[in-house]
């Protein structure tokens, strides 16, 4: 039980920083949506700041369960899985009219100067979206879909760097254009072979 | 005199919010800064929003006349300028290890979806830079130094939203990898020719 009320109070602190930040995010709000009591968040963490440190982890473990279904299917190769992730991101963000973006990329923003843990723990973060990219780079060299002498560590940085620029764009614009065009240069100019 | 206080006003908060973001800088913290006495904020500007939006408009006059003198620069094709632009402003990150990043940027993750107001504003911030990369871009068709055939708006609107997403990681890698990576990118894969 006392682990359900944590990862409610995580799932709720999540939703409402993803929207609105987290100096902006309300100790009390969290818990009012997450329908805990009053008092109870440092039974389960020492600070707001712990709490954010967790919060990147429940964001992590979420983007991991989201793009396990192209990852794990043998159906696609590299280049479809990744087209698969990019496609699936652009549609998700279409049904919530564009708003809220990457919660870890708009952590970085936020945090990156202000915390020294939040800034390791989103480096943390952000490595592993990095390394999953070139894994399926390098999958794609084995199966021919990529040129073998392409860095595929450099490249995978450069996708999704680029790809947080294209939602930050995507906020104020409004529309799904600086993704279609992050997936039009990314598939056009980079990788191909 | 009045003008005076409003510039100082203004140049202080661009500084706090620059590193701080929107939300997390106070009125009274800027105020002190500047050294303008406590209460006369609102003789100025018409709430903390209205100040904010004026903000946006003091950062694209400050990145203008940084970039004014690659853009007037003779001696440089439109190649040049764009490295020129590029290396100043990594150096300028190198010097302030690598935190900070654009203004415009930071704001259009914290307030995109906050502030309508804020949104177009930063729309337009944002656009006014993709102009300025377009017109580069333009000419460096011209020139011969870009191939004829491309969409220089949506290349120009590449290059800046990939810029953004490149400074957000460098803020938690406190390196100018991400940075350098960037230009690597734009001009050994979309520039050439």
């Amino acid at each position: 039980m006392k682990g359900d009320t944590k990862k409610r109070i995580l799932k709720s602190g999540a939703e409402i920083i993803h929207l609105k930040g987290f100096h902006h995010t309300g100790i009390q709000e969290i818990l009012d949506r997450a329908g805990v009591p009053k008092g109870s968040f440092y039974n389960y963490f020492k600070s707001k700041e712990d709490f954010g440190i967790q919060v990147i982890d429940f964001y992590v473990e979420q983007f991991s369960l989201l793009i396990k279904k192209f990852l794990e299917d043998d159906a696609l190769t590299p280049f479809e899985k990744i087209q698969g992730i990019l496609g699936w991101f652009i549609e998700f963000f279409k049904s919530r009219d564009y708003a809220y973006g990457c919660p870890i990329g708009n952590l970085s923003q936020e945090m990156g100067d202000l915390s020294p843990e939040f800034r390791i723990k989103l480096k943390q973060a952000i490595d592993s979206m990095v390394k999953i990219y070139a894994a399926l780079l390098s999958e794609a060299q084995k199966a021919g879909e990529l040129s073998g002498d392409l860095d595929v560590q450099d490249i995978a940085g450069f996708i999704v760097s680029s790809w947080q620029g294209a939602l930050l764009r995507m906020k104020i614009e409004k529309s799904s254009g600086p993704l279609e065009n992050h997936r039009k240069f990314i598939f056009s100019y980079l990788l191909r072979t």
